[in-house]
This record gives C-alpha cells, structure tokens and sequence, in this order.
C-alpha cells in the first residue's frame, strides 16, 4: 500500500514536475507528459529504459506510443491517487528522456 | 507509397486476421486487437519484440499499454487507410504473442 500524496508533501513533490512539462489530469489525479524523440527507435528505446524502471518500482505507467511520440500517465491505483511513486518514475522518465 | 487494399485482396488479407481477434474500427480505416499476456514484463518483452519487427518494415504501430495490456492499432497513413503492411505486422505481432 502507498500513501496518497497530500499537503506540502504533495506540493512539493509535483513543483519540479510541473516546470518541467507535467499537468495534473483534470478527470483524475494523475499526471500527464508527451514526449517526443527524433523517431521510433529513439522513442521506443526510451520507453525500454523506462520500462525496466517502473518494473523495479513495481509501478507501472499508463502510456501510448505513435511513431516518435509517448504519452505518459501516471497515477497510483492502489493509492487512489498520486503517491511518491508517480513522482519518482516522473523524474526517472525526465532523466532518462535528457539522455536519449 | 503503399497501397491500399481493395476488392478482394482486402478480403483475403483481412479474413484471418478477423478470425484471430482483430477487428475493423468503425471510425477509420484501421485494424484494432487487445492483446493481454500475464504481467508487465510479458507484455511489454513482446511490445519489444514487435517493435522491432516495425521497425525493420518501416511500419509502426500505434499503441497503448496498461500493465499486462496492449491496445494496438493498425493502419498506413501512406495509404490513407489498410495496406498489406498492416496485414504483415498484425500476423507478426499474433506469431509472437503466440510464443510468448
């Protein structure tokens, strides 16, 4: 089980996603981000290292690809909501896309 | 520029793959199929797979995953709707989940 994100905690967890292309959902809370590559194997190899990731949180990303382009939403079924996890695989999909 | 499939080479085209789950969207021009293997890593090790073979036909999918789900769609928008290539990819994508 993982907690909610609420408060300050919240706050604080969302402010450096938010400036960085991130959006709260408007019919849920989860966050949204695209992502756009140089093309296909630019994109999908992203999504392999993003994949591996979320399989050792143990939490996994909704999340569609369209040639060069993946969008990513995150939230936390158990949780009802976003929890630390949602902010933590955020800012390892941010990292990995910087290095792509 | 790929052709679009007509007439009957529609028909034998599309035959097996719509007695193997795929189906014709109402919308557009495109073939749908839902495919569900046993956790995350099954799923997305076959999404792997198939990317792969896209790639190499220079054809790509669009795509959605939740977890152990994949939601694909096919179509060629060379072709302004189905083509041969999305027969070729839909029948690779059903040989590999086979195996998987």
């Amino acid at each position: 089980m993982t907690d909610k994100l609420t408060g300050s905690d919240r706050d604080d967890a969302l402010a450096p996603l938010l400036a960085n292309g991130w959006t709260v959902q408007d019919d849920r809370d989860a966050i949204h981000k695209e992502f756009v590559f140089k093309n296909f194997v630019q994109a999908f190899g992203w999504m392999t290292q993003a994949a591996i990731h979320a399989e050792k949180l143990n939490h996994h990303p909704e999340w569609s690809n369209v040639y060069k382009t993946v969008q990513v939403t995150l939230t936390t079924h158990d949780a009802d909501g976003l929890s630390p996890l949602d902010a933590k695989l955020a800012k390892i999909m941010d990292d990995l896309a910087r290095t792509a």
